[in-house]
Formats: C-alpha cells, sequence, structure tokens
C-alpha cells in the first residue's frame, strides 16, 4: 500500500498550488493530478453539481490504485470529502480544515477573513471548521469572483488585480481581521497583491502549504509514506491538454509535460 | 410547423442578450431557451468539447420539436454550425455570421477589431466570416477573458471593468480600428464601458441585435412565423436554476421566472 500514488483533484490547474506544496515536503512521493477542465469551475455551481463530479474524478483516480485521496478544490472540499470517505474508504484529506487550524492557530484578536469563489464562501465550510475549532473566533468571508480569472490571465500583479483586491477586501478589513484565509487555490498567486493592498497587520494563510502539512502528517499516522523515493508525478485533465499545460506552469512554478486527456463522465 | 417554437442555447446567461433581442423583434414567437450552467463557460473549452456539448444542447431543443436553432453563444457557434446542420435538419442560425456582415457593411477604412472569448478568438472564426464577404478587410482581433466575469459580477461599468477594457483594447486602437465586434454575448452589458474607453470614432456592433435580424429574415424566408401570437418562453438549466436567475436578470433586461433543470449529458 505504502508504494501507491497519492491522488490529487481540482477542477483545473488551482490545485497545482497544492501539488506543488507536495512536492516540495513529499519528494518521495507518486503523485496522480487530474484537473477536471471540461467542466471547470467547479466555483460558480451547485452542491450538488459539484458532489456529482467530485465523485467521478475521484472514481478515476481510485481506478489508478491512490492510497489516499487529496481534494485541492475549496468548493468541491466544502461538499464532498464525507460523501467520497464513504463511498472509497480510503483517507481523504481536503483544504478546508488545514487552513481553517492554522487560521485559529494564527489570529491574536479572534477575527478571521475568508476569501473563495461564490461556491465556498455560500456553503460556509470555512465558518463551520473554524468554530468547530474556536467556537468565539469571528469569522467574516467575502466571494470574489474576479481572482480566478485574473491568477489565469496571468494578471495577478497588474492594476486590475490590485483594484479589484481592494474592492473585495475593503468590507473585511473594515471589520478588523488579522487573519485572511486564502479559501481557494488559485489565490497562492494572487499573495503579493494582497498583501500589498492589505499591509502589514494581517496574516495571510495559504491553505495549499497547510493541506501538504495534514497529507504529511496524515501519512505517517497510518504508515503509509512511501519507502523507495523518488517519486513520479502524472497529470490527466478531461478537455485537451494546451490551456492547462500553458495556463498551470504559473501555478506549478515550472513546466508541465505528459499531460494525458481522459473521460470520466 | 410555423407553430413551433424556437430552440435557443448558450453555455450560460450570456445567450440571454441575444433572447432579448428576438423578444423585442419577434413578440410571436415560442421561445425555448436552454443554459447549459452544469459545464459553463465554453470559451476556455476545446473545439471538440465545445462541439460534443452543443451537439447534446441541441438534441435537448430538437426533443421539445423546436423548428429552428438558435445557436446564441460565440464559441459555439465557431466550431459547431455545420454539424448541428447537418445532424438535425433544422435551419441553424449562430451569432457569428450576422456580426461579421454588419461590420463589413459598417467599416469605413477597412479596419475591423473583434473581441471575444479565448476559445471564439483562437477559432478565427469571424476573420474567416469577414473575410468570405470582404477579402479585403483586415480583422484585428483580442481574447477578454476578464469580461465575462466582470459582466457576470454585475461590475460591467465598475473602474475595474474600465481599466481591463483598456489594456484589451490599447492594440486594436493602435491598429486604427473604426468598428469593434462584440464577439461575445455577455459584452452587450460592457457597451457603455467600451464606448467611454474607445470614444466616439469607433463603431459597436452588437451581435446579439444583428442575430435577432437573421433569425426574422430566416423565418421569413422559410415561411416559418408563427400565425398566432403572443408567443410563450420557456427557460431550462443544466444546474441548479438559483444563479442563473439571479445573474440573468440584468443580461435579459427583466426577472427570469419557470427556469426548469434538466439533464443533457
Amino acid at each position: 500500500m505504502p508504494e501507491r500514488a497519492i491522488g490529487v483533484f481540482d477542477s483545473g490547474v488551482g490545485g497545482l498550488t497544492v501539488l506543488k506544496e507536495m512536492l516540495r515536503l513529499l519528494p518521495g512521493e507518486e503523485l496522480v493530478y487530474l484537473g477536471d477542465t471540461a467542466r471547470v469551475p467547479y466555483g460558480t455551481k451547485s452542491p450538488h453539481t459539484v458532489l456529482r463530479y467530485a465523485v467521478e474524478a475521484a472514481s478515476f483516480l481510485v481506478d489508478q490504485r491512490v492510497k489516499m485521496l487529496v481534494v485541492a478544490c475549496n468548493t468541491a472540499s466544502s461538499v464532498s470529502l464525507k460523501a467520497l470517505e464513504e463511498r472509497f474508504n480510503l483517507p481523504v484529506v481536503g483544504v478546508i480544515e488545514p487552513g481553517a487550524r492554522k487560521a485559529v492557530t494564527l489570529t491574536r484578536n479572534g477575527r478571521v477573513g475568508v476569501i473563495g469563489t461564490e461556491g465556498t464562501v455560500a456553503s460556509a465550510a470555512y465558518t463551520r471548521a473554524i468554530h468547530a475549532l474556536a467556537p468565539d473566533v469571528e469569522v467574516y468571508s467575502a466571494a470574489c469572483p474576479l481572482f480566478v480569472p485574473l491568477a489565469e490571465e496571468g494578471w495577478a500583479e497588474h492594476p486590475v488585480a490590485h483594484l479589484a483586491a481592494k474592492e473585495y477586501l475593503a468590507p473585511l478589513v473594515e471589520r478588523g481581521i488579522d487573519t485572511l484565509v486564502l479559501g481557494c487555490t488559485h489565490y497562492p498567486l494572487l499573495k503579493n497583491t494582497l498583501r500589498q493592498v492589505l499591509g502589514e497587520g494581517i496574516t495571510l494563510v495559504d491553505s495549499a502549504e497547510e493541506t501538504s502539512r495534514s497529507v504529511a502528517e496524515m501519512l505517517a499516522c497510518r504508515d503509509l509514506p512511501r519507502p523507495n523515493p523518488p517519486g513520479q508525478t502524472r497529470f490527466f485533465v478531461t478537455d485537451i491538454p494546451t490551456r492547462f499545460v500553458r495556463v498551470g506552469g504559473s501555478f506549478l512554478g515550472c513546466p508541465l509535460d505528459s499531460v494525458s486527456q481522459v473521460s470520466i463522465d
């Protein structure tokens, strides 16, 4: 079992920020990444539809005989974790609980902001995860629908991104948050812009980093670390790979190769 | 046959700008609108995948016994018109040829700009359609990926939209275009912003308006106008209707009611 790969999926390129941290922290692991690019994005779709897509994505990875599933998408994590655990009887790590835990550790004034897609914010999954750990922490959320296209356009540090960030974050800053969770796997690309808009007093929580730590902990805890490094990474997408390869490089931090197209619906 | 409805489809809410013009120009017709909201957007997806989705959307409308198909989506029009005509043996109107024809009529200096999604621009469908009518017209295209989320966010006249429009349009303005085709059904919402950024010297071509005129002409030409007005409009979507109803109102110009969810894949 430890020899097996870890399966990671997202609606598209966003989850590559999680994969990047996993490659850094767990260089000995085999990884299989699936981007559901024929149906991206998940963030504007209903919980029912996202759950159906998540089950189909996870089924594909399970067919690759993975030892663990990582749901590297906040929207899918917000609606599918329990269903995937029950259905596939494998350890499942999402991106929400790790970010929530870190935010609770970091906040000094008990006011935490969360930014994400419409779907993630509407699900209130971060609020529930934070309150399960610390019921007194106040959570303020904002959907930032333009951040995904800005990151994919390569405009993460463009004046348009600054202006959009100011608009989206103003209500959270007014609430006096001291910690901001980046509740979408695309948002780590916007870190510099967010830091400039927010100034020094607000700490950013990158859920990609926190998730890779949770994966490492769960591997250790279940005696699953792979014994014979180094590991390889394979990439699959549901639309043709052209755009994934072009846009994904900046998310992964290195060029993407050997990406195969598959059908999962 | 004339009693039958006209079937209209798009990936989501964008095609409602076409439907709005059809309701204005053809108030006696029955209309059936399908938004493929479970798989929206089409604009970043490959021709092969978009063609598959377009065939499934058209099949649903044909099952509703429509007399004509309107592909109210530029990306789908750019790859599927011929395939749909051959497969379903019905008149099919897309949004590209009408806009191209109008642009050729309007341009005085023979320099036409076209803006659209990545998919539409990559297909070069407008360039081909314009050159088929006027081989000497120079066509300059620009993909504007942020315009769709800006329109859906309700930010069509926001400073962020102005700044993005300046950035996207600068290369077209430098080329000296005197006519700009709005090659995406979302873009009519950005008309005021585009006019302000472009100034007086450049005429905008709204393909939603031109398409509804083409539909009227084709109905007349084939003796298909409906004899007993008024007509009703029915709406179908492939994800739950909540977001379609909320966002679509500003595209249609009036509230949306009686929207049903269907499965087409």
